[in-house]
């Protein structure tokens, strides 16, 4: 069966055709501009390639409640042309083919569950390290929406001494995203992160910053696996530094045997940067199941 | 139809048999010692009660999943004489009947969903601030497990200048049952909270603590309503405190219909205490549906 997959970021949409096995026939990348540029080119691409239903994750905040009037519209986006744009609708007028859309990191969580390290789990979280942070959730075999979506990316985070006023987000004087994406390493080591390798400092603190989350999230939603990406996230030597602190802090107030095996337990994104869109393809198929 | 209800606290079980109406028709309070000394009168309480169902919410950690071996089995709790006490198994033995069992906070939170305020809701937060903090969680409808269950009352919460010492809790520098739960307010300030409600600085400083994990649970599980029981939450002074708090955090990064009207988004139990006793007779009756 051919489904389609819309990948749909701030910089560019990439769109897939594939199968319910995982696997993608072709694949292109179109820039994300304003919705009168963009859209047109998406509903090109789809239109003559007999799919039958498209997934769609997105950049938010979006609608993602499929009850609502407003499913799928896109919401108070800085992305300025796009505020209140209906994507979802404005594709189903086009293409007449069922269709399930939820944010892009709720995609990769999904397509993470499906064909991924993750698969036969139902409570996963999935955390994008990159030019932002952003967090998808499953619990219960189902991704988490809730009044709106999780925004995890910004939770607050206790600055390290001398950090106290270098958190760059807009809106919080000390959040996740604010310290630890990789806008944030930039500015504040004057390089960015992939020249930064040898610096050992860089990573004790961001490890540290991502360790606070990770307990954060572990003993809020007790995933029973998280899953690390984005492009910060290709720095391998992350991985071991996360799991000691967050195993430091948790300091034994919770033990499970997932805790008892970080190896197993954080872990890097397993799709090769292809989660996202594998995540839209298993909504896809989802959307013929209702 | 008559079922029964247990609320297994760390210093006493209440007993109580009600109707799926939410009518409690009797109600009694048993000294929680040791496993050989206090079970055997809860066996003797419900045995002859003529009840279709028990729903059991119990203190942690326990282990929530149906599907376990070990379910409704306590675990490694700091309680030592029922460490490992299989709670759920041994009442099943005595009674004969289906049982279903949550932690005490989740407890809670189906109580306020099916009886409460939070009726119609399906996310919903429910945090006890007491002794202890304590967090139950539904999302979708569903009380959240994962891989154990929520452990929310201990999340990372930066402490206030001349506060970095003191989190009394035995696990973690600074967590937010060390720095607000009842004993922290007592050893900071040197009275009960009860006695301190004339003091503004002390409830300043104790909404600040509990704003700062409420942001944190808004942008991770995105619940509809939050909320906060338990007897430092009688100070009913508090809940203006925290609605600012957490607005001024949140600070327009997300929007949402819920959010703009604080006054009904973070709100006191609604059940008269009664909120965990409602929530076992609502375990009960979910029991006879499974």
């Amino acid at each position: 069966m051919r489904l389609g997959a819309l990948e749909a970021g701030g910089t560019k949409m990439v769109c897939a055709i594939g199968d319910e096995t995982g696997t993608i026939y072709e694949q292109v990348s179109i820039p994300t501009t304003t919705p009168e540029e963009t859209v047109p080119k998406l509903i090109e691409y789809f239109q003559d390639k007999e799919i039958a239903a498209l997934g769609i994750a997105t950049f938010g905040p979006v609608d993602v409640n499929p009850a609502s009037p407003s499913y799928g519209r896109i919401l108070d986006t800085p992305k300025l042309p796009w505020r209140q744009y209906p994507l979802l609708d404005t594709l189903k007028a086009a293409l007449h083919i069922p269709m399930k859309l939820d944010t892009d990191v709720n995609g990769s969580c999904l397509g993470e569950m499906t064909y991924g390290s993750a698969k036969g789990l139902d409570s996963v979280m999935y955390i994008t390290i990159g030019t932002g942070v952003g967090v998808g959730i499953a619990i219960g075999g189902r991704l988490v929406h809730g009044m709106l979506h999780p925004e995890a990316g910004h939770i607050l985070i206790t600055p390290a001494a001398g950090d106290e006023n270098r958190c760059i987000c807009p809106y919080h004087t000390s959040c996740l995203e604010g310290l630890a994406a990789g806008p944030s390493i930039e500015k504040r080591w004057g390089a960015k992160a992939v020249d930064l390798v040898d610096k050992a400092e860089v990573w004790e603190l961001e490890s540290e910053y991502l360790a606070q989350a990770i307990m954060d999230f572990i003993l809020t939603v007790s995933p029973q696996r998280i899953i690390l990406g984005g492009g910060v996230m290709h720095q391998m030597q992350l991985f071991p530094l996360i799991r000691r602190k967050v195993s430091e802090k948790i300091n034994g107030y919770i033990r499970t045997p997932e805790l008892a095996d970080m190896d197993s337990y954080i872990v890097p994104a397993s799709l090769n940067d292809d989660q996202g869109i594998l995540g839209c393809i298993r909504l896809a198929e989802l959307s013929l199941q209702e």
